[in-house]
């Protein structure tokens, strides 16, 4: 499968009282790189590939998360990014978050592909386009 | 168990350029309500009640969510929290996320009772205190 | 002027590793409080003041922010927010944070009443309707 | 005066439902940005200057932007911090975003340089070191 991976630095705006990250920033970073994911096998940004693939994003159906390792401001990690799993209209992403080469956080995801207007609540499942499916195949 | 209620209006700035809630608030709303539980339970602000138990928080092992229902800005939902299980030194949580009385989104938690500072890397799991145990498990 | 007067408590998770609010939090409060002074001027969400007044929103020219007492977790505030100067197609907003009823933050926006689609890089000011000027007018 | 540039992606995340930033994660980018200048100039992470100079961060006293550009997910960015007052013990920073080398956000902070303990309501100004004045100082 194709992997994204990104180097970042935890910042201090990312950390809670207790110095550490606090935890929904992890699924915003897993949500960014699922982005990234995308924008890679596409080779266009998300504001593109939108618009390319006449579609209204990928919204989730369910996340998860381990937290074997607290990461705080400073530390810098490194994210792997891979789809695990990709069906009709769904498919499920894979994050692995490690510090100093160790498995630090592990986020899961499963989405959807969808078209229409979310906004209108009329978003509906659609087939992931073939190419997509493709590219994020490739190794 | 003790049930804490909260109703909330989702804002502008919970939304994403599909004008649904970016997902990781959700994580973020129910952080903020397993903290309100606790301040329900033991009659105290978190900052009071970390140093009233002698403790570093309630750090997260895994957390989980189902998106059923999106929704947007100007959407009013009520959130009830409870614990489902008290263990040792470690407990779940279970958050319902409702929008018109269905069930939209539903969260769940693992934590930890902590000692120690997370910052220097020394958290340790201490047990939940009898008193702690005893309120959150009140109907 | 209308005023808006909201009473909230500082979540563990608008705080960073000092403990106190992580300023951005303070924009995201006062963005809240602009729209709740819209929604409470027009008897409406923002989600349907939005489609109401054939507008794309209230975007922001500038803001301002004055920071005078820290606050951290578990501090109750008050935020009173305002139109101060209300002209053809802009306006100003004054919000003032309150805690144990002395001024802790000062906020002053000035935003832009727009139409047209941000995405599209063609949002264009448009004058506010009377009936926004008069209701926010009102004492 | 020392320049830190950062090239950055605006995320689907920093977004709100008009397509565009939402403005408080502009402030949230300006803080990061601050504290990677002062990474940069005492050549260790903000975990390790705190220590190292003994001292409890630098809170903002004031903070202003003005809006020009709006930038959407999917723009590339550049932002460019740099001291441009060192007083005694409080500093001023300003931040220029930049989209296709057009300034699109312009940021202003004021920070002071404090010891002592945020979270017991004890932070206290003080000089800011030498060496820290001097690196800030150097083109």
């Amino acid at each position: 499968m194709l992997t994204y991976t990104r180097n970042t630095r935890i910042e201090w705006g990312d950390c809670d009282p207790a110095g550490i990250v606090y935890y929904p920033r992890y699924f915003a970073f897993f949500d960014a790189c699922t982005s990234a994911l995308l924008e890679r096998a596409l080779g266009m940004t998300k504001h593109h590939y939108l618009k390319a693939y006449d579609f209204a994003g990928h919204p989730l159906v369910n996340a998860r998360s381990r937290f074997l390792i607290p990461t705080r401001f400073g530390d810098d990690v490194t994210i792997e990014t891979r789809a695990t799993d990709l069906r009709r209209s769904s498919f499920d992403v894979h994050h692995r978050l490690l510090k100093n080469d160790a498995l630090a956080v592990e986020g899961f995801e499963t989405r959807v592909w969808v078209r229409g207007d979310a906004t209108k609540g009329k978003m509906k499942a659609a087939p992931i386009p073939q190419v997509v499916i493709e590219r994020l195949s490739q190794g």
